[in-house]
């Protein structure tokens, strides 16, 4: 292996999560920890900011422990995040030779990239023209989202998260729906557009917690009107308070969104289609066809950004990949993505890897199969035992006047040579 | 003072909370510490199903500690719950002459009502009946409302935790939005049809959290599309990332809701008429009239059940008011409301007490003037003294398979003469 010496920059990219800063503080922590990594600099708004020059010295910041776990409990993307996918670079060449530009000017050596899919392509676009330019550079992803639906790795940093969020959450909204004797359904729209992996978790209180959702709808399955209505009345013959947990994403069997059903009537004061979700669509639909007390609830933001709720496991797991990121990088491993394997379920048990970045980029994974019951109004015993464990333990965040402390990253600590 | 003996029972009245169980845990607590008291019954489903005869025998089953603690740390109304008021006992006496021979078949002499400013007019009118009639019946009402809108206590158990819920909910929303350098305006909707007390919360994090929205609007003030329009681009003008508490009672000068606004030209596919709330029809505009990104989040009923982030103060002095309800009524005090006083904000001190209970029934507290600011899009620094010691402290609930474990109440358990 040649020891590869220089200075490291760390981006981040795509949609928030509560652990994307527990990955960049595990991997700020081992940058800091070898010698060969000299200054560790934040791209401040990911691959966009790093265009710009708009970096930031991460290593004058984290002084101490307490800096580090504060980090860890905050959510979203301390370091500002973006959405940018870089062009082919056969066709547009320009945008890479500037960022390989300001790679030799700050003498950057290791980037690692935390994101989502598309973050993934960014990573392996860098690493082919590093590759393919003879530029002695060594380019990590490190996965995020809370969608989970990342290839080549079991689960990603942020999942077990949310997932566990989606499940407290639904199981404290169906002690508050069982407090009244009239029927009433409960419509619960929870974030996954293609995969369904968040709303399968509403799904993992029945194993232990007496209240799980009569119903759980993933986009994995065609949606159908009949079905849920015999879904319906079948619970509701059962007890009055019915709970429904949807995907965002669920569609009707000519491809169509259940949420794109509002919009054809529906206009607001100015004219113009009312763009509704899922839950809406279907409150709406109940009301018609089933007359009952109706309501739905979009978890919305929450469920990517609730830290104060955040599982120990994604978290420690979320700092422990960063961390590794970078002993790999270090170790001359490049053009990968950092990944999660399962040796077991019962008892838990995960290693860490990385796999080739390109077996990562672009794909989508889904809810397989057999996680999905075969009415397909639920999850199966398998899909539990795959999701129990990284909702496992809590944290224990910092809380200063009743409110958690969130670290909050100086985007301007002076860099010579960097604008700003 | 006379000394009563007899049997107790509770009911639990109006929209759930995450404190009410904690006031439910403290009066049994406390009637099971009095020697003057006998059985302890709850009642299932309030008023409702004291009619019903539908009583469970509560004392079996709080053998140890762990029970009354799970109880506290559980949401919503484990009784259940009811909305039902009482008619005139002049014009209708029957349900009166029901309620009470089932009191004294079940040899009940104290009555603990835990609800909001409805349940107090129940209050009121049994203890008035008990004394017309000569009945030898203690009532007590416990105050409980997350819209702390009930008069005659300086707060109410309840709204501590869901002011928290919504100040920790919007810390992390406004970390979620900051990570983008796009224009962008996030609206969030919090309840209180008529009183802004718990939009207010979202505003205690000027004081300490560095995250507080740019402008916070209570159903207090009339809301003004211009100066809505004004407080937008003033704040898009500092920074891009704007984000806004609505309380989802805002009316326009007129007294339309401002979430009437959409239903007028709204309609879904079914023809009918689209109800919205304040957060979406503000989206809409401000997509209109502004036209940079938007987005609306209603924080549901989420704010009112979600115990997992519950305030230490609110719970313990929910479970000591329900505690000192039962000391009161065995040492002769009826038809009274318990209450707060506070004794100083720095530091927060209260006392607790009883007021007379037609001083409660059927009034709204609403925000005072000195607690919002003069441009009426913000709160005072009194306002802030005011609720941050509601929200301090934090609950060690228990976890397990990284849920919190919930008490379910038992609503069978067998009594003597009783149905079911």
């Amino acid at each position: 292996m040649e020891i590869l010496y220089g200075n490291a920059v760390i981006g981040q990219s795509g949609g928030p999560t509560a652990a994307i800063n527990a990955t960049l503080s595990g991997v700020i922590r081992g940058a800091m920890a070898h010698k060969e990594i000299g200054k560790v600099y934040g791209a401040v708004n990911g691959i966009v900011g790093l265009l710009e020059e708009r970096l930031t010295l991460l290593d004058p910041q984290f002084a101490d422990e307490e800096a580090f776990h504060a980090l860890e409990c905050t959510p979203a993307a301390a370091l500002g995040s973006c959405r940018k996918k870089l062009p082919d670079p056969d066709k547009d060449p320009s945008i890479y030779e500037k960022l390989f530009a300001i790679f030799a000017k700050y003498d950057i050596r290791y980037f690692f990239y935390i994101g989502g899919n598309d973050s993934m392509d960014t990573v392996a676009k860098l690493y082919a023209y590093a590759a393919a330019h003879n530029y002695p550079l060594r380019v990590m992803g490190v996965p995020k989202t809370i969608d989970n639906d990342v290839m080549g790795t079991d689960h990603t940093p942020g999942y077990g998260s949310a997932a566990k969020y989606v499940a407290v959450s639904v199981q404290e909204m169906m002690r508050d729906c069982a407090v009244y004797a009239v029927p009433a359904v409960t419509v619960v729209e929870i974030m996954g557009r293609d995969a369904g992996w968040l709303t399968a978790a509403a799904g993992i209180l029945s194993r232990y917690h007496g209240a799980a959702p009569d119903a759980v709808y993933l986009p994995e399955r065609v949606f159908s009107y009949e079905q849920f209505e015999r879904d319906l009345r079948s619970a509701l013959a059962r007890h009055p308070n019915v709970v429904i947990a949807v995907s965002e994403g669920i569609r009707l069997a000519d491809g169509t969104y259940v949420g794109e059903g509002t919009q054809s009537g529906a206009t607001d004061v100015f004219g113009h289609k009312y763009l509704s979700g899922a839950g809406k669509t279907l409150e709406l639909w109940i009301k018609e066809k089933i007359g009952c007390k109706v309501r739905s609830v979009e978890l919305n933001i929450l469920q990517r950004c609730a830290s104060h709720v955040a599982s120990r496991t994604d978290i420690e797991e979320s700092v422990l990949v960063g961390r590794s990121a970078v002993d790999y990088a270090v170790r001359g491993v490049t053009g990968k993505m950092m990944c999660f394997i399962r040796t077991s379920d019962k008892p838990y048990t995960v290693d860490i890897g990385a796999v080739d970045i390109t077996q990562a980029a672009n794909n989508v994974r889904c809810v397989p199969d057999h996680f999905i019951n075969a009415a397909g109004n639920g999850i199966t015993d398998a899909c539990i035992d795959y999701i129990l464990p990284l909702c496992e333990g809590e944290l224990n965040p910092i809380y200063r006047h009743g409110m958690p402390v969130h670290f909050v990253i100086d985007k301007n600590v002076t860099v010579p040579g960097a604008k700003g």
